[in-house]
């Protein structure tokens, strides 16, 4: 990693200088996600000159490997006849994705490529982004399920592949697929005269093109599958998902789960303009803000319901159950939204999860309420000097039971969110945003209003 | 899937009826995958008998895959004779994860076991959990860097394993490793008579048993890597990490800054227990408390600043400018932990994204800020009846002024605080944590304190 380091402080180095004599020896041993990530740490203006130096061999590779801004300023540097060379030696899910991102050029750069290479792209283009045919690539090994294991090997041997594969899929006559065999299953001699169909372990699971993309890494993680075979409507075989997308997949949803939540969203791992940042962000804090005038209202109604010092004093603790309230809301969503996400929340469980939320919502409020009545009960003590109406018990009391009350309500709130989200097929990631977020804040506040004005009516 | 859900209701049927006759048919046919999902989904007393029903041959995989509350009833349900008898068929890092979770018995299973298979889990055994020789197994194929592809084809057939694998690592004399081959490569024809270590295409990455968990994840995801070889300290071969365990630590490192962010953790997502999930969270919950209390001491001594009902009006923007300081910090906190994650955040970058961060941040602190002023004037506005000492508009702008303040010191410090963990070797994920968050709630309101005392002061 140091090494890496170093190298990227030359490059800056000749970059700045124009000294490019100095650079190509030792750019060209290294793997391309290291090249890619030089370019990345680059200024703007270097990164398409230091991909100008790599080996003509190792460009589409590194092209692969780049993302976000930095593959953005290298397709500008880049004519269309480039492109579409570079492209022709990618995988074919690789080079749908870099078209993807020129757009523009994308039909002058499919025509300039050999008919061949672009057939299966054009065919991936066709899918939605984000579903199974969006990240599948075309190129897979299928093997005829009547054939033996022996015959299987010598006519993979035969194809002379150079992308990965670590599976052949055994298809029927008409296409369909039967399963799939483990590479290094069909190699044991104790094998060889075995039928395929015979060998089959796993067997075909439904991922059409038209699947969900979280939906595919979720069988793939759920069978440990190293690649996921994709079918067509008839349940053909046209694609497969590699690992490497299936990784993607993962990460991203993870990512995207973790920006909802702030607020926010994950292409700003990409790009480090602060606009950008400014418009991924404002949307979210402009609900904060809005939600935030409607607490502000109830503030002002609370506190003219006020005629005491005594009563006012009731006022020190609205911050503390509005972020306990909220805070609350937030544990029960994160629970329901990562279960759903990892598959952990099914169907079945979704009373016993709600049940166990309120039984916990209401322990933790219990708890949490009597210290803060203990905390008031010092802090209204210190305070109050006028005639009492109320006794300081009573109102730090009346201040333990709205935080039970505005920490139970939140649990369960929290977890509804996301499982009524979840539901009408909306991203339960949302329930986590500043927007739930902001309405649980808003929810304290008024139990916290309702349960004051009903004690101090109680006590008159 | 819905297939399964049928399936899981006729087995709780016979579960709760004692039916078990009717059930065998049904289940051998299934993924020790789908099996593990079903036991996960009965009543707890019902999973040890439904596990009971699975075929032989089939529990040591179903055992593999049951996790959390699932996995140690079962185990509970079982003599350590069986334990020993299924940990056997496993491979070693398997056996390894299952004995750490039965640790009492493990002497006792250890020797049950024969002496050849419990040798390789004694070993594994020795490495820390989240290490990269905690997830690692001792399977693997190796050939010696010297013998031709097509002899290395022969040899690899020859080992008739029963472990998946895809690559052959290459090693020299010494067992140290060179690099590695992917087994489709050393099939083709045309490849037979070349030497192994002329056809290494990727050189050896130096993950050992010690490096941590999660860089070895990182390692894997970038250079695309199915299995992930592991060195000792003399950078021999002793393991490798397959990609079932790297996603696991993938999805594990994401629930994991997702449960920190919330303040709880992510066993909560394994175990159905009301009583747990106030363990994990009631702890962050009276961090919250605590630094509420603090707010409710300077809110305490803002208020008693206040003369007339006109500055009183001020704190009706307390919950927003806490609520926008917060947020604001978590949205730069998200960006820096996620960054550190999946890698995009290195160390040339810090200067540029913290000066990112502080544009970012003004720039919405100004939007906000002009916002909240207007939204003031309309609030004080309709408030203010008495003698006026401040113009409305003075007020208004004291409350923009406090929330651009606000705004732009949460954002570097949200940013801040995960680069400081980070280097000083902790998770940077606490740093979303409700500990962090409230201290941003807490900041923005003594900054609100303090500029709105500066701005009547000079005013007066």
């Amino acid at each position: 990693m140091t090494d890496l380091n170093r190298l990227k402080q030359q490059i800056s180095f000749c970059a700045r200088g124009d000294l490019w004599e100095q650079v190509p020896r030792f750019l060209q041993d290294l793997h391309p996600a290291d090249l890619a990530e030089i370019i990345a740490d680059a200024p703007p203006e270097a990164q398409g000159p230091i991909f100008e130096q790599i080996d003509d061999e190792l460009k589409p590779d590194v092209l692969v490997e780049l993302e976000g801004a930095a593959e953005e300023n290298v397709l500008r540097s880049l004519s269309s006849e480039e492109i579409s060379d570079f492209v022709e030696d990618m995988a074919p899910d690789d080079a749908a994705d870099i078209l993807g991102e020129v757009e523009e050029r994308s039909q002058e750069i499919l025509e300039l490529m050999e008919e061949e290479e672009s057939g299966d792209v054009r065919e991936l283009l066709q899918y939605e982004e984000d579903t199974a045919g969006g990240i599948m690539t075309t190129d897979f090994v299928a093997v005829r399920n009547t054939i033996t294991a022996g015959e299987a090997v010598e006519y993979i041997a035969s194809l002379e592949l150079d992308e990965p594969f670590y599976y052949a899929y055994v298809v029927d006559r008409e296409d369909r697929l039967v399963g799939w065999v483990e590479l290094w299953d069909l190699l044991k001699p104790s094998n060889r005269n075995k039928r395929v169909v015979d060998l089959v372990e796993h067997d075909a699971i439904p991922v059409h093109v038209s699947t969900d993309q979280e939906e595919a890494a979720r069988v793939a993680a759920k069978y440990d599958l190293s690649s996921l075979p994709v079918l067509d409507e008839e349940n053909r075989l046209v694609g497969r998902i590699t690992m490497d997308d299936l990784l993607d997949v993962i990460q991203e949803e993870a990512s995207e789960d973790l920006f909802k939540f702030a607020g926010s969203n994950e292409s700003e791992l990409e790009y480090d303009s602060p606009l950008r940042a400014c418009r991924a962000r404002l949307p979210w804090l402009l609900i904060t803000l809005a939600t935030g005038f409607l607490s502000s209202v109830i503030l002002k109604h609370f506190i003219a319901q006020i005629t005491t010092a005594e009563v006012l004093s009731l006022s020190f603790f609205v911050p503390i159950i509005m972020a306990m309230g909220g805070n609350t809301g937030i544990q029960s969503s994160t629970l329901i939204i990562r279960g759903l996400a990892v598959g952990t929340v099914r169907n079945q469980k979704i009373l016993k999860l709600l049940s166990r939320e309120i039984i916990a919502g209401a322990l933790m409020g219990i708890c949490c309420g009597l210290i803060i009545g203990l905390w008031a009960k010092l802090m209204i003590d210190r305070t109050v000097t006028d005639a009492m109406a109320f006794s300081t018990f009573y109102l730090s009391f009346t201040v333990g039971i709205a935080l039970f009350a505005a920490m139970s309500f939140a649990a369960v709130f929290g977890a509804l969110a996301p499982i009524l989200l979840d539901r009408s097929k909306a991203d339960p990631a949302v329930a986590s945003g500043p927007f739930v977020t902001a309405s649980n804040d808003v929810i304290a506040l008024i139990i916290y209003y309702l349960v004051t004005l009903l004690m101090l009516a109680m006590h008159g």
